[in-house]
């Protein structure tokens, strides 16, 4: 053996290599979504907080517990031993008196959004004792999760005191999750149903996802993907959704299913689903009968029928109305609602695609039962990065209609690119219909009348006041997953976030959702909630800039939707699934005319919109393409012609990414390591696609405009052969990739 | 406002309500596996370890720190951090002389398996200092890792000093994963490989899948699935590869890929794929050429040919082996090598299927190129719960084997049920093949002459030293998936831990491994380490009772592979894909006659074997229906008849599992509710699944043999028609599931 020599090169003392990005149990990996409870770092905050909250008090019509109320306590013992400390001791009691500031506030909201009992009170008492009182559990659960957050956001006591409810009866996440957990256009990895695995194992996650939902104010979900699969309904699979519904239960969380119109078929055995035959109808109520054995609060079904190749009632010669009834009469002995959407259009493209939804459906309007929700994407088309509001909004007045909006972003960059979703939604929301009221209330359902409503906003719509229906519902299709973060890119939580503050209360700002959201999810140094929030709220607007600027749309790749794809899809027997349908590029310009010298489809609006959009002067220039051909050499608003305008707002959407990745680096050091990484690795990626978008969108509209990039403009880095045939592969999300 | 009531009905502590449990940060997830390092609770041993272990020197041939000792000082960092405290005070210091115990100890390691130098040795000076040597840092990696199990397990420091050298130089997991993530035979979520974000978003996962990897003295993955895609050989893959090649570097893990033998014709634009074109071999070394320009230590090729449909050599009428040094010819200057699989059958059955590699590669014997190695499933037919060794390790001498094991569960109950399967690679690893080794030494590869080896074990030709040749390797088809704690049943985890361990020493026990596992994962409290190793070491051998008892093999339900099934397909056309082909059950009796009077497979055997095996009552019971057709009435060494011993052991099965259930059950308190419950889930699952093998198989057997169950079988739940018509859907790892 040799003799050692010690060649001490350097000696390293463990304390400082180890952190908590080597610790992999305790890692910041998102799991915790907006629930972390941290200790308060402000001592006298935290000080103060924990002198002013040892005495809780839960106030409920029968003062007993249940499993809601128990959630309740559990979520008020995690929380406040996490953000005040174990040593703080604090004690929860039940009280059978309902302490309410107002009885004539809480009848106002209950007069005005017919809601089912969801409110809560909050209440700082003098002798520091804070007391959560509602006439429900579940009201008191939502009022614990509003305490915990006004704690988190480090926000005065004094401040705490309120009553609030929800706007909207029914607020729902819809997954598109197959029974095989793939996920339709979802990027967060498998669906969290483990339908192999139920009823007997179930993962921790349902509660933690419940306990999620419940934290924003969502109340139901539907389990999977409105492109259906009857074996959902069958027993096998009644009792896994039961096991489900158990865990979801003491969140205040309802479990609704898509039915494939063709059931009977499938798996009844009959010959016909023909709604209007008494043995199909007889079917289904036996069907709903016994689903409701399994989950007594059962929602209700999800329905999407002649649209895309799934069956539905014009089949047998019956109007949607005659498919949804049926269903409904099935479901009201339970409390069910049947949600019917109206993303249809046909197999023959008789007439403008985005016209179709409209022309369709206002003939039904006053034709449904009292159950019926009819569900309606917020744009006449399919979730772009921008439409102008679906005309359904404006136009049926008897019917209940509940927006359906898209967390996941199947449009906007999926899960590797950022887009803050809220500022799309609100929108939308406050988009004034110009739809004027009833006048004969006879003809109305029936409801408390109220006042007035202050404009006929899409909100106002969704939320039951402007045709006082009986019924209000808003639905957001899931971005979630099996990933650890749950939703593939760290910052989609916080479309999660949103779309359930607004569900909850859409006179929310973006920017109040936005605040909030980065407070709880990155701490409350000023620094990262200013830097965070400032990316968030431009993020939107910057992808529509690099990908869909000025009103353009469906110039996607086909298929995966993710990339840029405005050049013909080859071999499509279907016009509508091509991007030349829409952007109508030739030798003079771009874009649809919509007018009346064209599909006219805005005669769908009110005469109010008609008219400010028929003009290419008075549009707002960020739906012009959607409404008007635009010749190349247009003079726009900012002095330049069309052509430039166009390539400069793509540069833009690249140039505005840039930005955002210099915002992030320059949070280095004050967020923890591994979301810094994740984000930033996510950015490099998004700076690449945005070039992309660019390059592909600018090569191929050039072979029309024959004119050459304005100054400012980066010149492409390939030829547009390159990007024609750079197909991506095995994009998660897309059904039958390969 | 009403007067408040104060009706408290009762007070909660919230100190009381609290737990680990429901902090979903610190929830006991499984994602930890055996790298816990929680903090020593025996007081008095922490304290001699931090004494013990303040200063600890990484003694290499350069002295200076690489990546790889850089992730050795990070794990000392994190788990003596977290075993000792923080506020132990650690030095590491690194050196240039490598210190070894003893240079001829050394050198015999080195000459007898001619491994690569990822020796470690461990020593605990006199002062108190602890030096970790090695003439590779993969080698000290090793030992930092030893030295923390050895923590970890409580073992004195007197029993520290060791040194310790894998037997088989490569050691590998194999993933059958395709590039949509979706996991072949997988059972723990998808993919870890998260193609479509790669290469620049790059989960945190990577590096602590190859830090697991790592730590049992893993070296090597191959990424793909052996039903390959070419495009993982396109450059836009490669550069994906490179970057999970980049984050598992510094653990010493190399990666492999699946080669498609037709992917010149797929993404080379040649007409043929026939390996004696020079354009095909040009190409291939093109391409492999082009892969070390993105992965400098690039491991090589594993190629499923001619099987199951994939493409191969014998399309062009080339064998096997033309296939194979083709492409080792490629890999040969930068040190590849080719792993051909050895699981190959004809598309029309001429022979008794189990047969047929034997028949097909015995012939090629000494015609493979030296970095040729031949992967060989565990037995001659598929992963069942039990087979014979396969008899290719008796035969080929001069040919380098792998064992090919399954570590993810397809034929023993996926990952609902629990098989330890340590005991069933151990039955395979200790048989003798009486093998002789070759006489004229000069027909042997090169490779230093050892004394001999004790007994020609399948572990001895896998390990190199029987026959002398200059290449070992062992392969482990992997158990891992996107699932939190990685394998989907958490006690899966002991199956990932035995293979690496066993890879590396084929001469641990299974009870030494199954010590260690359940010591590291559970901690050390005797009465948890005394049941879980009693019921992880029976579990294999239970789901042999009451799935394949006495040598029953392929009765499982078709496709999915998870159910009993032993009835045959319809509309197949193959026969040897229909379990009849396999059970042979008639009015005399069950099992397939493979002696001389049969398909005369132990024919392939050694004449001991032959012998032994061909006399049914000399052949082990557990293997008697793989060799024999055994009368109804036949008389067991119970003294009972064959048809109540088979009913006996399918009930025994189902009591075992009912055991397992109580003995889990007594753990309650005893480990944290949550690993708690995931189990005990699973183990109810298990039950009811192992009822279902039970009644299905007795109810179609009893079909043919007419005699009535013994008393102590239970009576089926249901009669046969409900077995073969309860098809299980969706099931995960099943390709094509619908």
């Amino acid at each position: 053996m040799l003799p050692p020599i010690f060649r001490l090169t350097f000696w390293l003392s463990l304390a400082a290599l180890t952190s908590a990005a080597f610790t992999p149990a305790r890692a910041e990996d998102g799991y915790r979504l907006w629930l972390r409870y941290d200790r308060i770092t402000d001592e006298p905050l935290r000080a103060r907080y924990a002198t002013a909250l040892q005495q809780i008090v839960l106030s409920t019509p029968t003062g007993v517990d249940s499993p809601t109320l128990a959630m309740a306590r559990e979520e008020l013992a995690i929380g406040l031993r996490g953000l005040l400390g174990p040593e703080v001791k604090i004690t929860v009691s039940n009280r059978s008196t309902v302490e309410l500031p107002s009885w004539a506030e809480l009848k106002s909201w209950y007069d005005k959004y017919r809601n089912p009992p969801e409110f809560y009170t909050l209440r700082h008492e003098p002798s520091d004792r804070v007391v959560i009182s509602s006439v429900s559990d579940i009201g008191v659960l939502y009022g614990v999760f509003a305490l915990l957050r006004h704690v988190q956001l480090g926000l005065p006591l004094a401040q705490l005191d309120t009553t609030s409810a929800p706007k909207i009866q029914r607020r729902l996440l819809d997954h598109w999750d197959n029974l095989d957990r793939f996920v339709e256009r979802g990027y967060a990895g498998q669906s969290l149903w483990e339908w192999f695995y139920l009823p007997e194992i179930r993962s921790p996650r349902y509660r933690d996802y419940a306990r999620a939902l419940a934290s924003v104010g969502l109340n139901g979900v539907v389990l999977n993907n409105v492109n259906a699969n009857a074996l959902i309904l069958t027993p096998v699979y009644l009792r896994k959704v039961a096991a489900l519904a158990e865990e979801f239960r003491p969140y205040g969380v309802r479990v609704y299913l898509t039915a494939r119109f063709s059931a009977p078929l499938e798996i009844g055995g009959l010959k016909t689903a023909d709604p209007l035959d008494p043995a199909v109808a007889a079917w289904w109520k036996a069907k709903v009968d016994e689903i409701y054995t399994f989950i007594p609060d059962f929602g209700g079904f999800l329905v999407k029928a002649n649209s895309e190749g799934q069956p539905g009632p014009q089949e047998y010669k019956r109007t949607h109305a005659d498919g949804a009834n049926m269903m409904a009469d099935a479901l009201a002995p339970h409390g069910g609602v049947v949600m019917w959407r109206a993303f249809v259009y046909g197999a023959d493209v008789k007439e403008d695609r985005v016209k179709q939804a409209y022309s369709e459906f206002m003939p039904l309007d006053g034709k449904f039962r009292d159950n019926v929700v009819l569900q309606v994407k917020n744009g006449p088309l399919d979730f772009m990065p921008r439409e102008p509001f679906s005309p359904l909004f404006g136009g049926m007045k008897k019917t209940v209609m509940a927006p359906e909006l898209q967390i996941t972003q199947e449009y906007l960059g999926q899960s590797t690119q950022l887009a803050y979703l809220a500022p799309m939604w609100k929108e939308v929301l406050e988009a004034d219909t110009f739809a004027s009221r009833l006048v004969d209330l006879d003809n109305a359902r029936q409801g408390v009348l109220i006042a007035s409503s202050p404009t006929a906003t899409v909100a106002h719509v969704a939320d039951g006041t402007l045709h006082q229906l009986p019924l209000s519902m808003i639905v957001g299709v899931a971005n979630t997953g099996s990933d650890r973060n749950w939703t593939g890119h760290p910052l989609a939580q916080a479309n999660w976030y949103a779309f359930g503050r607004l569900a909850w209360d859409h006179t929310l700002t973006s920017e109040q959702i936005a605040d909030e959201w980065v407070r709880l999810t990155y701490g409350s140094d000023p620094k990262v909630v200013a830097t965070i929030k400032k990316i968030l709220l431009g993020s939107r607007e910057t992808v529509v800039n690099y990908s869909m600027p000025l009103g353009l749309h469906h110039i996607m790749a086909e298929g995966n939707h993710y990339g840029p794809g405005p050049w013909p899809i080859a071999n499509t027997t279907r016009p509508d699934w091509s991007p030349p349908y829409y952007h109508q590029a030739d030798a003079l310009g771009l874009g649809a005319n919509r007018t009346a010298t064209g599909s006219n489809a805005l005669e769908q609006y009110a005469p109010q919109l008609a008219t400010l959009w028929g003009n290419a002067d008075t549009v707002p220039e960020n739906l012009l393409l959607w409404f008007h051909h635009i010749a190349w050499d247009h003079q726009m608003k900012s002095g330049r012609i069309f052509w430039d305008e166009l390539a400069l707002r793509y540069q833009q959407g690249v140039n505005e990414v840039r930005v955002i990745q210099r915002e992030w680096d320059s949070l280095k050091g004050l967020i923890d390591n591994e979301r810094f990484t994740e984000v930033k690795q996510r950015l490099v990626r998004q700076e690449s696609d945005a070039r992309d978008w660019r390059d592909a969108c600018l090569l191929y509209f050039q072979t029309f405009s024959h004119r050459p990039l304005p100054a400012g403009v980066e010149q492409p880095a390939h030829d547009l052969d390159y990007y024609k045939t750079s197909v991506i592969r095995f994009a998660p999300g897309h059904p039958g990739a390969k």
